[in-house]
């Protein structure tokens, strides 16, 4: 029923030649009307994080936008280990973008590029351009990092972000790995900024302004300056998307990395370690252990004047919908969900959800107007967090019983309080976790028929389908 | 769409009062096929526990047969506070099982009770009783326990399983509470077990021999005389069932409490913490720590005769569809997802979820011979344990990165490492967690039209609506 993933398995060139090859007639797309995918990313989107969200956004008893979608079924994640192809049961943004981009399985790190061979592989935003489709990327996080990444660019490394950093990708001082065969003196790509400043990009919208600002590889101009002279409409703000035609490819780097999230904890806290007694340190049945206060979430100050992904999702679809005949692909994520997951910020993930929310109901208004338009939502791997019972389960049992790892308590319009556990690792950052996670379609994805049970490499094919990309 | 659930807050003896203006004439039922509801649950089978035993009973790549239900869809979980009422956002299997049993939200502990008032809540396998459907109650923890026992008894606390319970109930030393108002003495109901005893169950089938010994409240005969007085033909084993008519009405506790499960792991080991070296108790950056050892499932030797899931669920609708032109209700758990995830032994999940699979295969044989079968399958609440990466996402950082909880690790047969991360209380049992929980249904399901997002309680409203219980 579904066109078969492998199919996809060429290097750009080979697909280039094959879509030049089975363009449709010209008679043929005249007779049809638009037709548009927009796929919506929640970045670490699992049902714990949809249920946290609920529950504070909503209430216990309410529904989210995205309960109200008609179809929803659940995607099986695969990732493979770089060497043996052997099934990794964890992924990262990069291998599960690249799933969803490409149809195909990678490993952990790397952008469209396959394990081991290191091959291109073919997008489906390549494809739905090569097709005629108008194409955006829109995201609250860099532009340049692996879940927009992975939809047009093709690199080793999720790290080689800009040109500076091929060589020696640096994160708090420990060395990342390199890009060396995707340098463009080595016949590769170059970075992920100077793939993105060179592609046929027409709405390209988030944070990450820092990767643009190097000089292109042994060039005398930086990457932003390339990105103009490929024909890139540079936005200051998003106010000044009103003095540019709604002809023009856009690009707005709103934040030099990502932009910053819509909700923050009143008093900045983050989840904490419960607080052991002298006596509980020396005996688990003895003493006493005080659970972090609970704290209220609040407008993060920092998010003032910084366009919602909803504000972005509008602009892009403008320019895309704009004297547009065939339709588009546009991929927009809420990146932030995870990454507030990772630094154990409860507060910051339920808004960047909201905002995810705020931009479905963009795109569903657009598709009342264009009924014509696959729209998908789903996450790309399951995440840390668990909501705890903020009263154990054996409170009844005369001991402190708590979290090994560390708890946020949250304050909920429910009038009760809402206990989130992060307790994958003493690291600084909390690890995904496993778990398949869930897809939501509109009335169009109903009349698709997607399984209510895949892998996520199979979210490629249906896209692809549906616009007749072959 | 669907009856308020509200109708059915009543006792029960209003609810006998009202099913019994209600009865379809004699005419109608003639003309009508037998119409059947079979409930499966999987205690704490969460998307995470769907995952693991997805991954090690079919590789990342397989489908499980729940992957292959052409419903799929999640719940909300709905629990409230003894004394305000307000939402409680993680469950107990008492007060879910109640939720799906009668359509009603309560407090945790409480067995088809309402919160304040302790008034009796209809069930659905009254309901089905009262108009003439035959009941069954299957489980692999004792048929006194939480789950089962909302179906058809009503008390204010688990924990009164039996008559010696009811005062003062104990597990491991700590009185959890008592059942004063229940007691037979006080105009109440009288234990779980002896609910059970002078319930009209056509076949239950489960653990629990122990709550069936001691005599009845201020009686002089054991509770499991007092359920043969009452019609249960008793089978001391599965092979027992032979010899027993097909009308007979079955009762079989086939141990003592819960049944044995049947995956353990190879050495008997459970999730461990890992093991730091010196150096690492002082400093978090340097030392090393020890992940414990990855660990094989084998079969369990103590399940060796055990009655299975599966076979239990096959004499239950044996006996349920004999001569039986109406049609019947029948729950079927698998228990112990949830009880060895409280323990930390995922194999023991791994195989108490291989059971609940099996015996959904039965039911859809039963479906296709019986197309007027509405089959679910659902999860009470979701649990603690989680897939993390088996080598960090942060690995490249040179210093240990563990988990602060449990690990367990288990060679799967793709040749690679799943990692189960247990991390929600450093108590001897794990809690639960507050997530949605995933539904299945088979093609009726599909053709009820049930949403893919509700509310626990509506699967009540749901299937009382299909078997027509008004």
């Amino acid at each position: 029923m579904y066109i078969n993933g492998n199919n996809y398995r060429r290097s750009v060139s080979k697909a280039i030649l094959v879509i030049s090859c089975c363009f449709f007639s010209p008679l043929a797309l005249s007779n049809s009307p638009a037709k548009s995918v927009i796929l919506i990313i929640g970045d670490g989107m699992d049902d714990q994080q949809i249920t946290i969200a609920r529950n504070y956004l909503k209430g216990a008893r309410g529904r989210l936008l995205l309960d109200e979608m008609p179809f929803r079924g659940v995607s099986q994640i695969l990732t493979v280990d770089e060497n043996s192809g052997a099934p990794i049961y964890v992924a990262d943004s990069a291998n599960t973008a690249t799933s969803l981009a490409t149809g195909e399985t990678t490993s952990r790190g790397r952008i469209a590029t396959s394990i081991k061979t290191d091959l291109d592989l073919v997008t489906i935003a390549e494809l739905a351009h090569a097709h005629d489709y108008k194409i955006g990327l829109v995201t609250t996080s860099s532009v340049t990092d692996a879940t927009p990444a992975a939809f047009i660019t093709h690199i080793s490394s999720r790290y080689c972000e800009s040109p500076d950093a091929m060589i020696e990708v640096k994160k708090y001082g420990m060395k990342l790995g390199s890009c060396m065969s995707d340098l463009r003196t080595n016949g590769g790509p170059g970075s992920i900024s100077e793939q993105l400043a060179s592609a046929p990009i027409h709405a390209l919208l988030g944070g990450g302004l820092k990767y643009f600002r190097p000089n292109v590889e042994r060039g005398e101009h930086t990457v932003l300056e390339s990105a103009i002279r490929n024909g890139y409409t540079l936005l200051d703000s998003l106010n000044s998307s009103d003095t540019v035609k709604p002809s023009d490819r856009i690009l707005g780097l709103f934040a030099d990395e990502n932009l910053p999230v819509q909700l923050v904890s009143g008093s900045g806290r983050v989840a904490e370690t419960p607080k052991k007694s002298a006596l509980q340190k020396i005996n688990k049945y003895l003493g006493e252990v005080t659970l972090p206060e609970p704290m209220k979430c609040k407008n993060n100050p920092a998010f003032f004047g910084t366009p919602t992904l909803k504000e972005m999702s509008a602009l892009a679809i403008k320019h895309l919908n704009y004297d547009n005949s065939k339709g588009f692909f546009l991929m927009i994520e809420s990146a932030s969900i995870d990454k507030q997951a990772h630094e154990r910020k409860p507060c910051g993930s339920i808004g960047e959800l909201d905002q995810l929310i705020d931009a479905l109901s963009i795109a569903l208004e657009h598709a009342r107007t264009h009924p014509n338009t696959l729209i998908l939502v789903t996450s790309d791997h399951s995440h840390a967090a668990q909501i705890v019972p903020d009263t154990s389960l054996f409170s009844k049992y005369p001991i402190p019983i708590y979290t090994p790892g560390r708890l946020a308590r949250i304050f909920t319009l429910d009038g009760s309080i809402l206990a989130i556990n992060y307790a994958t690792t003493n690291f600084e950052a909390e690890e995904h976790t496993g778990a398949n996670v869930p897809i939501f379609g509109n009335s169009v994805a109903v009349s698709q028929e997607i399984p209510v049970f895949l892998q996520q490499p199979d979210l490629f094919t249906i896209m692809a389908r549906y616009l007749d990309l072959k």
